[in-house]
C-alpha cells in the first residue's frame, strides 16, 4: 500500500507539497484539508484586490491561466484529494491519526497518516483592547475579510479610515484605501516608526515621508485604547494616546483594519507535544521536521533560524511557504533537502515607491549581540546623464570588528532597481562576507540601468571607509536637529548659487567654500575652527561624496574634527522638512 | 620625498585610481596623463548622446553636481596634476622613467615615476576590409567620434547606416540612429546571432526580434567585404557576403558605424617587456600588478580571470574598471586588496526590453570544458494579477556532473527587474554554487515585484528537474523546425479555445487534451503513440509547467517518450513567428 500523506492547511505551503510530491510520486496517497471553503489563494494579494488592481477577487485564487484552484482542480490538474471545511482538531501521533471536524456536517472523523504537514498558517492578531470585534472592524487574512472590506469601500460606506499597525499590510491597505477609494486613512503605530521589523529609522523616515505626502495621515508612537461604536452600527471612532506625552486623540471611521501583525497556528502543534519557538512558531529542523520526524511544518506557522543573527524566527511569506513547500515534498519522497533559514530579504511597494532590504537593521543587529556600524549612501539609480535617473537611497550595515556585511536596506522611485540592489547583497549574506566584498559585487553594468560604480559598491566603499576611519559621518536625524538648536557650523561645499539660501537663513551657521575653492580657501576656516573649540565642524554637499571628499582633505591639513552628512542635502530631502 | 605615481590615461580607470589614491594619502605625487584633450568620460554614454538622452557633449564628461571633469576640475577639486594632450610612447622600466611627447608641442620628455599605472584603455578594432577608412566611417570610442556621428545625423545627412557587429555597442547605435533620428539601419553580423560574446541563441533571438520589430534590418552570418566611396565623398555603401549561401548584398548607407570589438592598447607594455595574455590584455595579478611589480594595469587594457570558465578574459566595462581603480590605489598606498576576477556580468537595453547576462553562455561552458545543461523558463515577471505584469524569459545553465551553476541569462520589458534576476546570482557565481542554491535562492517578494515563486527559483527549479531526469524539454528551435517538417506529434494541453486555432492549422500533428481532462483521457492517446513508435510526443503549453506536469503524469502512465517545449507558446511568440 502506498504511504498516505495528509496535510493541514491548503493556501500556500500545503498546495505547493502536494503538487511537488504529486510530480515526484505518482503513488503516494495525498489528501489535504482545509477548514475553510476557498483555498490556494494569494494572501498578499488581497491589498491589490482591494486597491482596484485585481477586479475580481477569482484573480487571487486563479491560476496564470485563469483557472480557478478549487477542490476539482487539484483533483482533475493535480491528482490529489482536498477536502474543505473541514477543521484539523487533533494530532495523535501514537497512532498516527488526526481527528478532524466536518464543519458543514458538524461530522468528526480520524485521519490516517504516514507523513503529516502541518501548514495551518497564522492569524492576524487582535490585540485585547476594547471593540476590536465590533462589525467594521477587520483584520486581514483571507478571502472573505477581503471581500467584506472591498465590499463596504465600494458601496461608498467608507469615507474615514482608521488602519492600526503600520507593517507590510497596513501601509498596503493604507495605499489601497487611499489610492484608488480616496477613503481618508490614518495608520496608527505604535513603536516610533513605520516598518518597525523591516527597516532601520532612515529608510522608514523615507516611507513615512512618502505617505504624508500622498495623503495618509500618520499617528507614530501612538497606542489604540480602545475602537468605539456598538454591535448594531458597528465601529465609528478609535481612541489612541500618545506614548511619548500621554495625549488622548479620538479619531471618527467608518471602517477600522487591524494590522498588528499575525501569530503562528501553533495549537494543533502544541497538543500533539511537538516544541515551539520563541517567537511561537513550530519549531523545524533543516529538513523541515517537527520535533516528530515524521510531521513536517512549513510557511507562517514554522519557526526556523535567521541567517544572519542566528537567532530563531517567523516570517509570513508567500515567497518563503513556496520554497519550503517544495522542500517538505522531495523530503517527503525520501530526498534530503534542506532549508537552512532565511536571511529576511523583504521588499514593499509604498505608492510610487520602491523599498527593500535583507538582514538586519542596526537596532536588530546590536539586539543580537553585534557591533554595528552602518553607511547611507543617496545616488542616482541610472547613470546620471539618463533622463529618468532619480535619487536612491541606501544603507548597508555591518559589524565593527569582523567586518562582516549584516544588513542592506534600499529606497527609492524605480521599485525595480531597489529590489535589484538588494537582491544582489541578500544571498550573500549567510556567507558572513566582509564589506569588501559589496564593494567589489559584481553587478551587471549599463548607463539606463547603473551608474558605472553602483551605488551598491558605493555603499560598500562608504561602509568601508567609515570602518576604517577615513569617513566621519553624522546622520541627517541628528544633524538636523542640531541645526535647529542653533549650536553648530556647516560647511558646504557646493556651488555659490546652490548654497546661498541656507547661507542666508543660517547666516550664523552656514559657511560655503565650493569644493573646487577649497584647497585654496581653507585657511579661512581657523576663526570658525577657533570658535568651535571641540566641536565638530559639519560637511555638507548634495548627496555625500565631495563632503567626503573635503573632509579626507581638511583632514590632511590638520582639521580633523569634521562630520560629514551622510546622504547629503538629498537624503535631507527625502526625509526631513527642506531646509530653505 | 613622496613618492611619484604616474598614470597613463584619464579616462575610466586612470581618475578612479588618481582620485582614491590622493583621498586615501594626502602627500603622494599623482600625475595623469592623456593624449586626447577631453578626458574621464562616461564613453558608455556615447549612444545615449548620439541617441539624444544627453543633450550636450558635456554631459559625458560633467559630474553629477554638472561640472566639467577637466584638467582645473582635478587640478583644484581632486588635487592632483593631469597633462593632457601628452602621449606616453616608451617605459623605461629599469629606469622608472616613462617617454612622453607633448603633442602640440611635438616635444619628448621623460617622467620620472615610483608607480606606474597603465590605464590605456582598448582600440575599437577596424577590421581589414577596403574602405575602412573612408570619410563616413566611424568607430564609436572617444567623444570625437561622438561629436562627428551626431553632427552628421543632427545636420540631415543621414538617411540609410550601416552598423558593422551586433555587439553591445552596435546594438545601442543602432537603437540610437532608430529610435531618434528614423534613420533606416541595417547591422551586419558575421556570427549567426547578436551579442555573440554574451548571450546564448535563445535570448539573443528575443532580442534579434526586438531590432526587427523596431525596424533595425538585421543581416547575420554576414561578412563586410568592403566599403565603397571615395575620400572626397566618403562611403556611400556596403558590400556583405552571406557565408551560408554565399549570396552578396549592397548596402547603399550615408554613414557606416564599425562596433566590431574593441583589442586592448598593449603595445607600451608589450615594448617594456610586460607579459600579454592570450586576449592580447596587459596580465595582472590579483593586486592589478603587471609582471613588474611596480607597474599596474587595469580596465580596457588589462586581462584576468573569469571566474567561472578559470580562463582569462577582457572586459571592456566601465563598471569594472571604476571597481579596479579603487583596488589598485589602495595596493598603491600599501594596501593589500584584490581584484580575483570577473564573472562577466552584462546588461542592455535594446529599445523598450532589458537584457542581463552573468557567468558563460551554454557554448562559452562547452569550450571551457564543462556538460552544460540548460533550463530557460518564461514567467510573468510579477504576481500574475498585477496589471503591468508581462513576460520575463530566464535562462540558467550548469554543468551536469557537478551541478554547478555556470551562466544565466534574462530578458524582458521590466529592464530593472531583469536586472535584478541576474544580479541575484551572479554574485555566488565565483562560489561554485549548486544548482539547488538556486531553487532556494532568497530573493526579496511582493506581488508588484515578484512571484512568490520568483522566476529565479523556478529556474533553478526546472534546471534541477532537467538534471534529474524529470523534465526532458526541446527547445523552440528544434520544436517549430520539427514542425514545420510536419513529421511531429503535439500534444497541447491548454483549453480547448486556446488550442483550437493551433488544432485546425496543424490537424495532423496537433492534438489537444487540456490539463484537467489528461487524467480521464490520456488513454485517447494509445493510437497516436503507437503511430509514434521511437518518436517522441511533444507537450506544449503557455509557459512550460502545464505541460511539465502532463510529462510528469505521462510518465507514470509508461508513456515515457516526451518532450516538453521550453518556455512553452510564450517562447515561442518570443523568439519566432507566431504559429497560427
Amino acid at each position: 500500500m502506498s504511504e498516505k500523506v495528509l496535510i493541514i492547511g491548503a493556501v500556500a505551503l500545503g498546495p505547493k507539497v502536494a503538487c511537488r510530491l504529486r510530480r515526484i510520486n505518482p503513488d503516494i496517497d495525498i489528501t489535504m484539508i482545509d477548514r475553510d471553503s476557498l483555498i490556494s489563494y494569494g494572501g498578499c494579494g488581497i491589498p491589490y484586490y482591494v486597491g482596484g488592481d485585481v477586479q475580481e477577487l477569482e484573480g487571487l485564487y486563479s491560476t496564470i491561466a485563469h483557472v480557478k484552484r478549487d477542490v476539482s482542480f487539484f483533483k482533475n490538474v493535480k491528482g490529489f484529494n482536498v477536502l474543505t471545511r473541514v477543521e484539523a482538531l487533533e494530532i495523535k501521533r501514537a497512532e498516527k491519526k488526526v481527528v478532524v471536524r466536518y464543519l458543514d456536517e458538524d461530522r468528526l472523523e480520524e485521519l490516517d497518516y504516514d507523513k503529516l504537514v502541518i501548514a495551518t498558517g497564522a492569524t492576524p492578531m487582535r490585540p485585547p483592547f476594547q471593540g476590536s470585534d465590533l462589525p467594521k472592524v477587520h483584520v486581514v487574512s483571507n478571502l472573505h475579510h477581503a471581500s467584506a472590506i472591498k465590499t463596504a469601500i465600494s458601496n461608498g460606506e467608507v469615507e474615514r479610515a482608521v488602519v492600526i499597525g503600520a507593517g507590510a499590510i497596513g501601509i498596503e491597505m493604507a495605499e489601497a484605501l487611499t489610492d484608488l477609494w480616496g477613503v481618508e486613512t490614518t495608520i496608527v503605530e505604535m513603536a516610533d516608526q513605520v516598518l518597525p521589523q523591516a527597516l532601520g529609522r532612515d529608510m522608514a523616515r523615507i516611507v513615512e515621508k512618502k505617505l504624508e505626502d500622498k495623503g495618509v495621515k500618520l499617528l507614530l508612537s501612538q497606542k489604540v485604547i480602545k475602537i468605539n461604536g456598538d454591535m448594531e452600527n458597528g465601529a465609528d471612532s478609535v481612541e489612541v494616546i500618545n506614548q511619548l506625552n500621554s495625549t488622548p486623540t479620538t479619531l471618527p471611521c467608518d471602517m477600522v483594519i487591524i494590522a498588528a501583525g499575525v501569530r503562528p497556528n501553533f495549537e494543533l502543534a502544541v497538543g500533539a507535544g511537538l516544541a515551539i519557538g520563541r517567537n511561537r512558531g513550530i519549531l523545524v529542523n533543516k529538513c523541515m521536521q517537527t520535533t516528530d520526524p515524521n510531521i513536517y511544518a512549513g510557511g507562517d506557522c514554522a519557526e526556523f533560524a535567521n541567517l544572519v543573527s542566528g537567532l530563531d524566527c517567523v516570517m509570513p511569506l508567500g515567497s518563503l511557504a513556496n520554497r519550503q513547500g517544495r522542500i517538505i515534498a522531495i523530503n517527503i519522497n525520501g530526498g534530503n533537502e534542506k532549508f537552512t533559514g532565511s536571511v529576511g530579504a523583504f521588499c514593499i511597494k509604498v505608492f510610487d515607491m520602491g523599498v527593500a532590504k535583507a538582514g538586519l537593521t542596526f537596532n536588530q543587529a546590536k539586539a543580537a549581540g553585534f557591533d554595528p556600524v552602518y553607511a547611507v549612501v543617496a545616488q542616482s539609480d541610472r547613470a546620471h546623464f539618463i533622463p529618468d535617473a532619480d535619487f536612491m537611497f541606501m544603507k548597508l550595515i555591518a559589524d565593527r570588528k569582523t567586518r562582516t556585511v549584516l544588513g542592506v536596506e534600499a529606497a527609492g522611485p524605480q521599485g525595480d532597481a531597489v529590489k535589484a540592489r538588494v537582491d544582489a547583497v541578500a544571498p550573500l549574506l549567510k556567507f558572513g562576507v566582509d564589506v569588501s566584498e559589496i564593494c567589489n559585487l559584481e553587478v551587471s553594468y549599463s548607463p539606463p540601468y547603473a551608474s558605472a560604480m553602483d551605488i551598491v559598491n558605493n555603499a560598500g566603499n562608504a561602509l568601508d571607509n567609515t570602518l576604517n576611519g577615513n569617513l566621519k559621518s553624522v546622520d541627517t536625524f541628528e544633524f538636523v536637529e542640531l541645526l535647529e538648536q542653533d549650536n553648530i557650523k556647516v560647511l558646504d561645499v557646493r556651488s555659490h548659487i546652490q548654497s546661498a539660501p541656507f547661507v542666508e537663513k543660517y547666516p550664523k551657521q552656514w559657511i560655503n567654500i565650493p569644493q573646487d575653492e577649497l584647497r585654496e580657501r581653507y585657511v579661512e576656516l581657523t576663526a570658525v575652527l577657533n570658535e568651535l573649540r571641540e566641536f565638530p565642524l559639519y560637511l555638507i554637499c548634495g548627496t555625500g561624496p565631495r563632503s567626503y571628499e573635503a573632509q579626507v582633505f581638511l583632514n590632511s591639513k590638520g582639521i580633523t574634527n569634521t562630520r560629514n552628512v551622510q546622504g547629503g542635502y538629498g537624503m535631507i530631502l527625502a526625509i526631513h522638512q527642506p531646509l530653505v
